[in-house]
């Protein structure tokens, strides 16, 4: 097997010396005045990424322990939640949802669609009763995104409380969180921020606290607790739980660094990637999974024919030629590679398309690499102009 | 405000430089076939540790999520449950027991005392409905540990599963899982082994696993449950959700050493670390919390004047001489210098020592101070010898 | 600017994690026991490497210090010697040679060509006075090798001390310094073995030795002093100035890692990168600077046509895309691509020919990228089948 | 033997984790346009610790390599030098004065005493042929200090040039280079900086270059040469030789960090710790080397009885206490605490003063340790008061 020498792989995802370093910083008791300082600012700076003013929790787990967190302290028995799917996460969330005793209200599209703003416009004009919808902003397994511009002032204008997924997207796609009146965000720091794997971010409004705190499931005394945040840390600065003293350096380190470079300018270094990427799979020969206005920049998914399996595929292209991509995860027979982080810039898209390109003529599909290559680099050269 | 130049106080605690090197090392996608077989290796060393055949599962969180995630697998409502409580987190414990649904019995002493093992085989005995029993090896917040090797084998001897929260002294205490016949042990990596605090280390007995799968009420499709981990993780090789690549390679590297030095080595490192320092707070005229025969060695607690605040002294300490020790953290009046991980060892414990006896000094106490160091000194001189 | 992305330069080259966390090692006192084994270790895997028993000296500054203090410590005034020029650092020992004195006997070619060992063997025999030989084994600036093998043995058949700058050469080609009968190697970390820049690697024969004693010029209390190692460092274990403990530790670990590989792979691997790159230069429609059988594997040098300026086209590519390549160094209107250390492997060539071919297009030069990349795939795909 | 703990040796000293992971940041070319630019940042610092406008050199080596450097390219054969003696260093200094050709003239005192300027004025009055004088700043094997504030002024008004030997006191003691009058200053990191030991800090006035430029055996194309460094890197914007990429980012990282505190303050905070020192010391019962009035600030130098061997002791107090000291280096039967770069604070000393203490009743010489830490802690109580 090949060594690794590149990581294009939906995330976690590689991270620069900066953020390696901080994570890799003295760990100090959780309750160092200096600690408690790098605690507080780390919040600032996660809302400003979120572009809210609403409060910040940061706990100490994978995002899907945000995710798990705030949905548990929204959902009370009987509640009628919408839940918009066009992917394998959105499809979670439902099961979530269903199990957490809610009565679930779906728009469901295929995996390589997105759900239209309109329809879920009129399906809450036609549904008063709901009181939460549920929506992932970045579906990483295939690639598409939903407009959150306009799904939250929809859901905002009907006094519908929103819970937005956007574990993978954050900074890799616009979000304006207080203008879109987006109620809860989940985010991770280990995808497009290119910060460590281990922190969930959280932003809380005004109308969702009051929600949790009407609702006797919300979780307390737990570690799902967003509960226990709001009284213990936000209310008394005592910690329900020892934070992570070196994901939080870590995680100030990547924030850091968007906000130095400007959180629109990562934005838009995602889609220049993006966009040199899938110029190339075209080039190629390839056909992209979804179509460019549902597709987001943090990953270009590839459909990939019938001949070949893409798990088998991810494993060769990391065997042969030391890339890690990313499979299907469950929404199709796709390949994925990813620009996220510090690996969407420049000439990396060119070593996941070499990767991608040699490795399908190695198993017996006809593309055209150069002409994939020739067309990235042209793109990119017009970027760079 | 001096910097901060030592930390010794109860986790998490100073690491060392290669531990930091490894928490710093590259990230990379959780499916790469090395980070695959670093999981892997690195649960096999957990196991050592914990001298273990159980199953390890490596939860991504503070140990509490691991406490919380047993617990509630472990409790069934009506179950009967003993807990013995001789500080705070037990005390903990019997309130998650009761919000569980439990059926809770418990023996309780004073915090600066120990359960004594002829008691709890009396009340199992006395108890046949009993199914559970939960200890807490090692009560950080006032020093006093359990007296694992007896109270497990009573446990097992009446078919009573245990669940044990070592968290603390993981490296601390000896530690003979299966041959105390302890079923569930939930560990941190942030205390006496010098690791990073953003894991649970758990181990499952086939006994535990069994009660696991009969129970209802046990977590599952969320980020508390074992039952994910051993069906998705240890059953197909798939993780439940994305562990933190930084950790896990902190964990191994902290593992490591441990194992390199020997874990009965580091045993007797924290022992003669807490010699040490007892010996120089009773000859500079203090006392220590609890008596020597159920005082760990991963703190030495030191009973306060009542004209001291135990917080107000830790901050004094920390501001005036940069040195973080611990406080009472609810178990009284009593300020604590931990010798955990690479602290625990040498002249680390003459700092804090020192640090605490002039810091009295200055609030007004009177303690010998060089009274102290010597007989400190002359301990170390003689363990050295 | 771009941002840098990619070293591909002649050295400094880019250095693996592991070696970046030796070099970030904790600082200890240089008569530290634990820093003392460890330069220790640190010679005999320098000497493994070599392939030599032959003593070991670590000067502390980039090898042109081990190449001064070599030169100065054999030459004395008077001295016959050959200096075998093929390019830019032969041509600089002549000066070297004269300036210390010696009468200095040249073979001389074009930078693009190497020195034919048997005119050496013709002039050696001709030329009975001489009693040292000076040979470049790889000129870096053009990217030709000599023949060490062929030359160590004809001169230690005439009884005629060789001084060998393999400086950036060391696991890039292969040295046998014993085999061969090369008395003086000078090599460098920052090359091949991607290390730190800071340490020049000496290995001194018995001969040599000799030779130096008796030479009243050779340096003596001086930073340049061969004789100050041997006498204090080899002879009483003292330091005859402090050496750097990071660059130590930065270059025991790139050695381990070298060693670990094997140094033999670690040459398939340089040789196989050059293929890589040579195969795409010459399908892209450039000419390579010299013959095939002439060049090393550490750079791939490739003659650029008139209406393009070496370090001009060094900028471009660097500001453009984000690639850091090598101008020609006096050696002529070249670009270098090297393959030098963690990047002498898989994709790493397919990103400077990108670069490269990318900017030579923008910059009016026709080139045909595709084919360039796609025949470069095709040597990797085979190499790695 | 004990693993370390703690190093309060005379240099290479501890380092603070942020210098150390920026000897641990990537490497880069050297002509990459961040790293010029890095260096040239790096030298603007260097000359505001120096508080000097003259040119700065930054060559790769031990600081040893820029004394050398610079003493070879101002001494002429049959140059008249003075040569202050007060230490090993300065001792040494003749030794190369005199090789290097120049007639030496000397004021030599005990190495526990400090040369009086007075002395220096009547003397240069008395020689008006001397044109340099030669000065060590602080004579680390012993202690002691120079009043450069004085000497330099005197040597000035005469038209005669300084080269000052600052090595170990660079931000250890109070350094106004332009104030003084003094015209070559040589330092090293790795002393009260916490620095790299790699890298040799040179200042070099306008009038020192005129002398250096008149003067023929000024070493030229060699690592020794100030001249190549003023004529390629100055003049041309091109390195003499490869600087070492991780040199510079540490060097870069401590200065950042003095200049953070304040110059002034770290000088201080070096100041406080040896009054620290010294007071433990005397309460002890043990004597100080050298009076105070000329003692430094970076290391404090302790008489030993005779029965003691100073090196026996170092390696003692090493290997029984896990603490690196340092002994005389040939000054006298001393042994030396030092408290340089991150060590020079709070508590650092006490861990030096009991180590020393508890190690020489050991070994049988009759000290008060205790009252020598309550002396020390009394002292710092009131600094921090």
């Amino acid at each position: 097997m090949s060594t690794l020498d590149f990581t294009l792989s939906a995330g976690p995802v590689a991270t620069t010396a900066r953020t390696l370093a901080a994570l890799g910083a003295p760990i100090t008791y959780h309750y160092d005045p200096e600690f408690l300082e790098a605690f507080r600012r780390t919040q600032e700076k996660v809302a400003q990424v979120f572009r809210t003013e609403n409060d910040i929790i940061l706990m100490q787990g994978e995002a899907i322990l945000g995710l798990e967190g705030a949905t548990r302290s929204l959902v009370r028995p009987g509640m009628h939640v919408l839940n918009l799917v066009q992917g394998v996460f959105g499809k979670g969330t439902g099961f979530w949802l269903a199990d957490f005793g809610a009565v679930v209200h779906e728009i469901e599209v295929p995996y390589n669609e997105a759900v239209d703003p309109e329809q879920v416009e009129a399906y809450l004009d036609a549904h008063p009763e709901i009181e939460l919808l549920t929506v992932v902003a970045s579906e990483t397994p295939s690639g598409t995104v939903s407009d959150l511009s306009r799904i939250g002032p929809i859901a905002q204008a009907r006094g519908v409380l929103t819970l937005v997924d956007i574990v993978s997207a954050l900074a890799g796609m616009e979000l304006l969180a207080d203008e879109w009146g987006l109620d809860v965000c989940v985010a991770g720091a280990q995808k497009c921020l290119g910060g460590p794997p281990g922190v969930s971010l959280v932003s809380v409004s005004e109308a969702a606290w009051k929600a949790i705190s009407a609702n006797p499931n919300a979780p307390t005394a737990s570690y799902l607790s967003l509960t226990d945040w709001k009284e213990k840390w936000l209310g008394q600065g005592v910690f329900p739980y020892t934070p992570s003293i070196s994901d939080i350096h870590g995680l100030e380190a990547c924030l850091d660094q968007a906000l130095e470079e400007g959180v629109d300018n990562v934005i838009a270094r995602h889609r220049d990637s993006a966009l040199v990427t899938r110029a190339g799979v075209r080039a190629m020969g390839l056909s992209l999974w979804s179509a460019d206005e549902i597709s987001g920049f943090c990953v270009t998914s590839i459909a990939l024919p019938d001949s070949i399996d893409h798990t088998e595929l991810r494993s060769y292209v990391r065997d042969r030629y030391g890339v890690m991509l990313s499979s299907g995860q469950g929404a199709g027979n796709l390949i994925r590679i990813a620009h996220m982080g510090p690996t969407a810039t420049g000439l990396f898209p060119i070593v996941g398309l070499s990767a991608l390109g040699r490795a399908l003529l190695d198993l017996g599909v006809s593309v055209d690499v150069g002409a994939g290559i020739e067309s990235a680099l042209d793109v990119l050269s017009k970027q760079r102009n």
